[in-house]
């Protein structure tokens, strides 16, 4: 299947919650870390601050098992459905979107 | 609330269902689309292949009404949550994630 990479050589990656469907956050994956997602089972992003490949929870533990990929229309954007173990923010809270946006 | 727009002044918008919690889409917005949604209720974007704003359904009819937006821990990612009339995607399925991926 086609993926488009942007620029940067990264796609952006849905995670949502497979049981509660809850949208839990918003990453980025290179090639590689989409290869080790499939491989491993569990979910491997890009780190634009950092740079670098990571498996989400490699220090939190806050892992997330991969049970489905899925790509877009286009192929410019993939979704996790996921287990997540813990939480998934570093805040603490379970998704990363626990704010309303009331206005801009 | 601080929102980061990427170098292109846009910011990733994860479209779900309200009722289903069904992942429907992946847009962009830029401001001036978000203000536009928060003013008339419905899901406003920023096309990158045409560079302009548009509304969601302005063409097809399949209009968004969104009934909350959030914004995520980093503020550099949007979720509309959203009643969808008619399909979200234009190959005329519901979602816009229907194709699984098992390899890269």
């Amino acid at each position: 299947m086609n993926l488009k990479f942007n620029e940067k050589g990264l796609i952006p990656v849905i995670v949502q919650d497979v049981k509660t469907k809850e949208v839990l956050m918003l990453a980025y994956a290179n090639e590689e870390a989409l290869k080790r997602t499939i491989k491993t089972g569990y979910a491997h992003y890009f780190s634009r601050s950092r740079k670098k490949l990571w498996m989400k929870g490699e220090e939190s533990g806050n892992v997330q098992r991969v049970v489905e990929i899925r790509v877009d229309c286009d192929g410019d954007a993939i979704l996790y459905l996921v287990e997540q173990k813990g939480v998934a923010c570093h805040t603490g809270n379970y998704s990363c979107f626990f704010r309303k946006l009331e206005e801009v």
